[in-house]
C-alpha cells in the first residue's frame, strides 16, 4: 500500500461526499425553501464539519481538509439562511 | 498540541456529524418515505462514506473509521430501501 493509493482513496472519498452534498446546498440556496431543514440538526452538522476541518489540519490530511473546507462553506451559508428565516418568522409572530 | 487534543477534536467531529445524520436515517427507515431522496446522489454519498472508511483504516484514524462505519451501515440501509422502491415502481410500470 503506497502513499499514492492512500491519497487516491482519500480524494475519491472527498470528491464523492462533497459532490453528493452540492445539489442539496444549491437547491436550498436557489429556492430559499428551508422548511425541510431542522435547525438544531443542521447547526450540529455544520459544527461537526468545522471540527473535522480542525482535525484534518491537526493530522495533516489534505483530503479531510479539502472535503470539510468546501462542505463547511456551503453548509454554513445554508445555516445562515435558515437562521435568518427563523428570526424573521419569530419577529412576525410578536 | 497533544495526541489527546487531536483525538478529542476527532471524536467530537465524529459524534456531531454522525448524530446529525441519525434522525434522517431513522425517519426514512420508519416512514419508508424516500420520495425526497435522489438515488444517484444517495448512491454517491454511500460510496463516498465507504471510501472514507477505507481511507480511515489506511491512515489509522479511529475517529474517521468509527464515524464512517456507523454512517455507512445507516446510509446503505436507506439506499437498499430506496433501490427496492425504485425496482418495485419500475416493475409496476411494465
Amino acid at each position: 500500500m503506497t502513499i499514492e493509493t492512500e491519497a487516491f482513496i482519500g480524494y475519491l472519498a472527498a470528491f464523492l461526499t462533497t459532490a453528493a452534498f452540492l445539489p442539496q446546498a444549491y437547491k436550498s440556496w436557489r429556492s430559499r425553501d428551508l422548511s425541510g431543514i431542522s435547525l438544531p440538526m443542521y447547526a450540529m452538522f455544520t459544527a461537526g464539519v468545522g471540527f473535522w476541518l480542525v482535525y484534518g489540519l491537526m493530522i495533516g490530511s489534505t483530503p479531510v481538509i479539502l472535503a470539510n473546507l468546501i462542505t463547511f462553506v456551503l453548509s454554513s451559508t445554508v445555516l445562515g439562511l435558515k437562521i435568518q428565516q427563523v428570526l424573521a418568522a419569530n419577529s412576525k409572530r410578536r
